[in-house]
């Protein structure tokens, strides 16, 4: 019996090899650690290992002896990036036969695709994975993971996935947890971005960001309440105006600007605002609610347009 | 005793004049004669108060008329922009000395300023006001009012704000809650362009926006505890990349880029994070977290550094 075999577990919690103790994947290592699981760790660097060890992981001293032995019910993958988790994969050989590999690295959809295809050929179930927190919230019931791709791999990783988080899944395309993952960083992003602005305007004034940011937070949730009328909207094609118009959200939009421009406050964000605003008014959506952006945004083409 | 004397009003409910019957204005009227108020109501086209006369406000044939007799609690006013409330209130003539103004409609701080000046000339109390929702939403205890100004009018017309949603106050300064709907609209903005540019990538692969939404509204509860981490960080002018740093930001900036480009999605939102993420790295901000771009929005000058 190899060492992988005699992992010490909790009754019946599964067994996972975590293949990199970077920052996420050392708080996959302790949050699986404390369910109760059997954890196998290996690291490039065996500096990262050893805090991992100290607190009851089973310290790999190479890929092949992570993957050594009777498969793990669960192979973890948290690398740098997509190149690495091909060498470190590449590097495991003929055990990756029959494994469940759910890859948590942050790549492209291409990149997950290509990786579920790889990993197909070595007879291995891939899933691909997002993790849209920090290394701080993994473990957490309510934190967002999103995963995608082979369905045999999110049956059988099921169990160790909601002890990380909150598992959401996204069907068999390998690519659209990824792809998902880059779209709400945008949404972030966006977000972000236009909050250090309304920063940036009140702070010139002599408002706080922390005076400024409850209201920010209270008006966030009107703003998702937006997202739900206007979702329907973008999928059928058609934006009624009836809460406000792209007529009164120009002029709305120019007083921003001009608040900006008067207090020395970066304007880009604003004049992209008021771009898009207007590109949308001259295609006829002058009288049509802010939803109408999306065709200033997305390709153009049928194949995007609504059936 | 003239006619507003005789408004019929249930027990201790206020009596208020509402100047302007447009859209948000008569939502106003609707919302205080079903609380009880009696309503005395003034548009300038007639046709608009008819409705409203039919539920019970009484209607008012001229400002003198509307502002005649004793004053009544508060005076709210919500015209289309701020030269119509000079002329509206102008026409008001001596009628405004020891009246309680509540002006609604949306303007510039710089314009809300003046409009407190002009009306303390004249004896007013003026309260500058902010509906941070559409009209359907006047009325409800939730919907979000902003309000800075007079403390006099903010005292005296409170129990009116009430019946109108859940008013906020932002102090003495009459030009504060303009600047802040201001803000706000910018997050807004922000945010829903962030969220349409997401739903165009997602879109482009065949996810609805409607299938997208509620993992961004879900999402959207993390940016706000973003929001809560950051905020003290802008204040006091340190960013510690403990969360992401801006060098990760920057990596997962590019992979937008490159996955918006491939699909023919619009890239002016993601580059103009790439330009603001890249010009804080050369500034110093490396690894300091995505709080460090204030630096690059805010206007440059001591005035606006930290103490």
């Amino acid at each position: 019996m190899t060492s992988s075999g005699r992992l010490s577990n909790k009754g019946d919690r599964p067994n996972v090899t975590v293949l990199g103790a970077g920052t996420m994947g050392s708080a996959a290592v302790r949050a699986l650690l404390s369910s109760g699981c059997g954890v196998t760790v290996w690291n490039r660097s065996p500096a990262r290992v050893a805090p991992l060890a100290a607190v009851g992981a089973r310290a790999a001293s190479s890929i092949g002896d992570a993957l050594a032995g009777p498969a793990p019910d669960v192979t973890l993958v948290s690398v740098l990036d997509y190149p690495a988790v091909r060498e470190v994969l590449g590097a495991a050989g003929e055990r990756l036969a029959g494994r469940v590999l759910v890859n948590l690295t942050t790549g492209s959809p291409e990149q997950a695709r290509a990786m579920a295809d790889w990993a197909g050929e070595r007879e291995a179930a891939y899933l691909d994975g997002a993790v849209m927190a920090t290394a701080a919230g993994v473990g957490r019931p309510k934190t967002l993971f999103l995963y995608s791709g082979s369905r045999r791999a999110w049956e059988a990783a099921l169990p160790v996935l909601r002890l990380l988080g909150e598992p959401q899944d996204l069907g068999p395309d390998a690519g659209r947890a990824a792809l998902f993952e880059t779209a709400l960083l945008d949404v972030m992003w966006a977000s972000l971005t236009g909050w250090l602005h309304g920063a940036a305007l009140v702070g010139s004034e002599g408002t706080t960001a922390t005076e400024f940011t409850p209201l920010v937070v209270r008006w966030l949730e009107e703003v998702s309440g937006l997202l739900h009328l206007y979702a329907p909207q973008v999928d059928q094609g058609v934006y009624p105006g009836t809460d406000s118009t792209l007529h009164l959200h120009a002029s709305a939009i120019a007083h921003l600007l001009e608040a900006s421009e008067r207090r020395g406050v970066d304007t880009r964000l604003v004049k992209l605002y008021g771009e898009l605003t207007a590109a949308a008014i001259r295609s006829g959506h002058r009288g049509d609610g802010f939803a109408s952006l999306i065709e200033q945004l997305r390709a153009p083409g049928p194949a995007h347009r609504p059936e």
